[in-house]
C-alpha cells in the first residue's frame, strides 16, 4: 500500500475510500436491532478467545520490535497482552453488549402549533475516527462502543503495536461477520505513515467526529489540525478546596486517594487549595509527604509544613501526572473559585466541606465537566459514574462533557408526522 | 479605535479583551435567577420602545448610505426598520422572556456504583459569537437568546447596519442595566474591520461557539476559518419524495407550498422525487408550473410534462432559493432515499405517502436533521416547531440539529455529591 502513496493526494483519496466503505457500512448498521449488535460484540468477543493464540504471537512481534527499538518499560508494559489481559478484552466487549442500545430513545416529543408531531430519536452519529497510541485494548474497547451504538469506525493505532492490533481487529471483524454484520462498520487504517492521520483529521463530511486516545502530544496535535470535531480533552489539572468546615479525616483521606492512588490518571488531583480556616491544614499536608508526595506551595502552605517547597507561577498550570503536587492556602470559597477559574482545565474539581451551602455554591459556580462534593477526583471515569465504558473524557463546552460513553456516541434528528399540513 | 489595529496580533488583543469582559459578566449571569434574566428581556423591550425614535434615526442614516452605496432594494428592505418593525423586535424579546430557562435542569440522575449521587445539569455554553449581515433585528433576537440560556454574546453584524445596530444594542444593554444586569453581558464589535472577524474565529478557549446567519458566503468563510465550535447550516438542499401511496390532492398541495410558499427560506423544497407508480405526477407539476415555477428534471420527469427541461448535473446539488425545482421520477422508495443520500445537504427532507410502513422507513433510515411526513418542509423553524425562537438550523452531527433554540445554546456538568468516597 506504502509503495503507491506519494502526496498528500494520494491520502485523502485513502482516507476516503476508507471512509465511504465505512459510512455504507453503517447505513447498514444504523438499520440492525439492538440484538444483533449485541450479539455482533458476543460473537466478537468468542473469536477474540478463539484466536487467542494468534493474537498472542502478534502481541510478542510487536514486544521484540519494542525491544529492540528500546521502547520504555513502561511503554513495553502498555503493549503487552497476555492470556488474563485479553480476557479481559474479550469480557469488556460482552460487557458492552449488555449494556442498553442508546439509539431510537425518543429524546423529547411534542406537538407543532400546525399539529405535527414532532419527536427527536437519538441516532448514530455516523464515522467516528479513533487515533490513539500504543495500547492495543483501545481497538477492541473503541470498536465494541462505536458498533453498540451504530456508529462505524476508522481506527489508527501506534506503530509499535501495529500486528497486535491487525490481529484483534480480525477477530473482532470476524465476529461481526458471524452476526451476519459488516465488516467493514469497524476498519483498521491499512498503512502507519502519519500523513494518513493528517487526512483523516481533515476529512469533514466523510468522518464525523474523531476521538484521540493518548499523551498530550496526540491530542493537541490532533485538535490543531483537525477541521473534523474532536471530542477529547487535552490537560487534567483537578482542583480540590478544603473548606473551613470539612471533616478533618475525610479531608485527608481524599486528599492522599486524589493524589496518590494513581497519579498518572486524568483525575489525579494536581492541585489543592486549602482554605485558611480549615484547622488540619497541617495534618493533611503531612499525610501527603509522607505517602511520598512532593509538595510545593505558596508562602503561606510553605509556612505548615517545612517540606512544602515553592511553587513557580508554571506550577499552578501544571498537570504534572507524578507524585507532586502544588498547594495553596486560600482565603475562603470565593479566592479558592478564583484560582480554579484561572488555572483549571475544565475536567474535575472537587469540594470536602460539611458546609451544604459552601458545597452547593462550589458545584453551581466552578464550571468544569464534572464537579464533585465530597468525594475523590480519581472518581472521573465512565466505568465509576456507572456508564459501564467510556470512550473519553471531554471537556469541550459542546456536545458530550465529561466520561463520554454510548450517549455520546449519539446525535438525534427530528421526526416529524403530519396529516397533510402545508405552511400558512 | 480603527486607528490603533495595526495588524493580526491587535486584533487578536482586541478579541481577547472583549471576550475576558464577557466571559466575566457571563458569570456573573450564570448565577442570575430565572426571573432576573427574563426582567432583563422585559427593560430591554421596554428600552427598545421608549428609543424608538433614536433607533429609527439611526436607521434613516445606514439606509441613506445605503442608497448612496447602491444596495439593492432587497437588501434595503432588508436592512430597513419602521414603528411597525421595531415594535416586532420588542415584542419578540418578550416573548423569548416568557420562555422557560433551560438552566439548571437535571437531564439526568443516577447513583455511581461507590454511592456518589450524580446529576447532568443544564448549564449555559459561555460567550457566543453572532456573526450576521444585514438584518439589524438579528442584534437584538440573538441577544435576547443568548441572555435567556445564561450566555454572553459578541455580536458582529454588517458594516451597512452598523447605526442601527449600535443603537438597538444601546436600548438593549441599557435594559439589563436597569435590571440589575450586567451590560457586558451582551457586547457589540467595536470596528467593522474584517480582520476582527478573524480573530473571533481563532479565538478558541475564549469564545465558545460561533452562530453565522447571513448567505452562503458568510457561513462557508466562517465554517473554513473558524477554531471554535460552529454551529449552522451551508445548504438546504431539501428533498420531498411523493410515494406511490400519497393522496394526490395532499401531494400538489404540499409540493406547491413546499416550493412555492416562499422561496428564499431555507426549508424550501429544491428537488421533488415523484414515484414512477404516483399516479398523479402529471397534475402535480401542472400546479407547480401554473404557480410560476421552473421545472427542471430527468428524462422521466419531461416525458410527463413538456414544460419540464433538461435537468444538468448541477441541478440536483443546487439550492436555487428561487422559483426553480429539479425534479426527478424514481423506482420506489430505495432510489428515493440513495438519491436523497447522495445530493441531500442533511436540513430537511419529506416523504408524502398514506402507506405508514414507508413512511417509517423514510423516517428511520434519511439521515437528515428533520425528516417530514405529510407535510411541507417550509415548517422547518423553531417557531413553527414551537420551540419559542431560533438561534439558526444547524445540520452539523454533533451538539444541537435541526431548530437551534434555547436549549441549543446550553450545555451540562455532572454535579457529583459524595459522602467521603475515596477510589478503591
Amino acid at each position: 500500500m506504502n509503495d503507491t502513496l506519494h502526496n498528500d493526494d494520494d491520502y485523502t483519496a485513502l482516507v476516503k475510500d476508507l471512509a465511504l466503505k465505512g459510512r455504507a457500512a453503517q447505513r447498514l448498521l444504523a438499520r440492525a436491532t439492538d440484538e444483533q449488535k449485541a450479539e455482533g460484540l458476543r460473537q466478537a468477543a468468542k473469536a477474540i478467545r478463539a484466536q487467542a493464540d494468534a493474537i498472542l504471537a502478534a502481541n510478542a512481534e510487536d514486544l521484540a520490535a519494542g525491544e529492540a527499538r528500546g521502547l520504555s518499560p513502561a511503554m513495553l508494559d502498555r503493549l503487552k497482552l497476555d492470556k488474563d489481559r485479553l480476557e479481559g478484552i474479550a469480557s469488556a466487549v460482552e460487557n458492552v453488549a449488555s449494556l442498553p442500545d442508546p439509539v431510537g430513545e425518543v429524546i423529547s416529543s411534542s406537538e407543532a402549533p400546525a399539529g405535527m408531531v414532532l419527536e427527536r430519536r437519538r441516532i448514530p452519529i455516523g464515522l467516528i475516527g479513533i487515533i490513539y497510541e500504543s495500547r492495543p485494548n483501545v481497538t477492541v474497547d473503541a470498536a465494541a462502543l462505536c458498533l453498540r451504538s451504530g456508529n462505524a469506525a476508522l481506527l489508527r493505532g501506534g506503530s509499535e503495536a501495529i500486528h497486535s492490533n491487525k490481529a484483534l481487529h480480525a477477530a473482532f471483524t470476524e465476529g461481526l461477520e458471524a452476526a451476519g454484520l459488516p465488516a467493514e462498520a469497524i476498519q483498521l487504517m491499512p498503512t502507519q505513515d502519519r500523513a494518513a492521520v493528517g487526512a483523516m483529521l481533515k476529512a469533514a463530511g466523510l468522518v464525523d467526529m474523531i476521538v484521540p486516545r493518548g499523551g498530550k502530544g496526540l491530542v493537541e496535535r490532533v485538535q490543531n489540525d483537525a477541521r473534523v470535531p474532536v471530542l477529547a480533552h487535552l490537560d487534567g489539572i483537578c482542583h480540590t478546596y478544603i473548606h473551613a468546615s470539612a471533616d478533618p479525616a475525610m479531608a485527608k483521606q481524599i486528599a492522599v486517594n486524589a493524589k496518590m492512588r494513581r497519579t498518572g490518571i486524568c483525575g489525579a488531583m494536581e492541585t489543592l487549595l486549602i482554605d485558611t480556616n480549615f484547622p488540619a491544614a497541617a495534618d493533611v499536608l503531612d499525610a501527603l509527604a509522607d505517602a511520598g508526595c512532593e509538595l510545593r506551595g505558596n508562602a503561606r502552605a510553605q509556612a505548615i509544613d517545612s517540606r512544602v517547597k515553592p511553587a513557580s507561577d508554571e506550577d499552578w498550570d501544571t498537570e504534572y501526572l507524578a507524585a507532586v503536587l502544588s498547594v495553596a492556602v486560600v482565603d475562603g470559597i470565593d479566592e479558592a473559585m478564583e484560582h480554579i477559574a484561572e488555572h483549571s482545565s475544565g475536567h474535575t474539581e472537587a469540594i470536602i466541606a460539611a458546609d451544604e451551602a459552601a458545597a452547593q455554591r462550589f458545584l453551581d459556580e466552578v464550571d468544569s465537566a464534572i464537579v464533585m462534593h465530597n468525594a475523590s477526583s480519581q472518581f472521573a471515569d465512565g466505568g465509576e459514574f456507572g456508564l459501564g465504558a467510556e470512550i473519553g473524557i471531554a471537556t469541550g463546552r459542546l456536545h458530550a462533557r465529561g466520561p463520554v460513553a454510548l450517549e455520546g456516541l449519539t446525535t438525534y434528528k427530528w421526526q416529524v408526522r403530519g396529516q397533510g399540513q402545508a405552511r400558512p
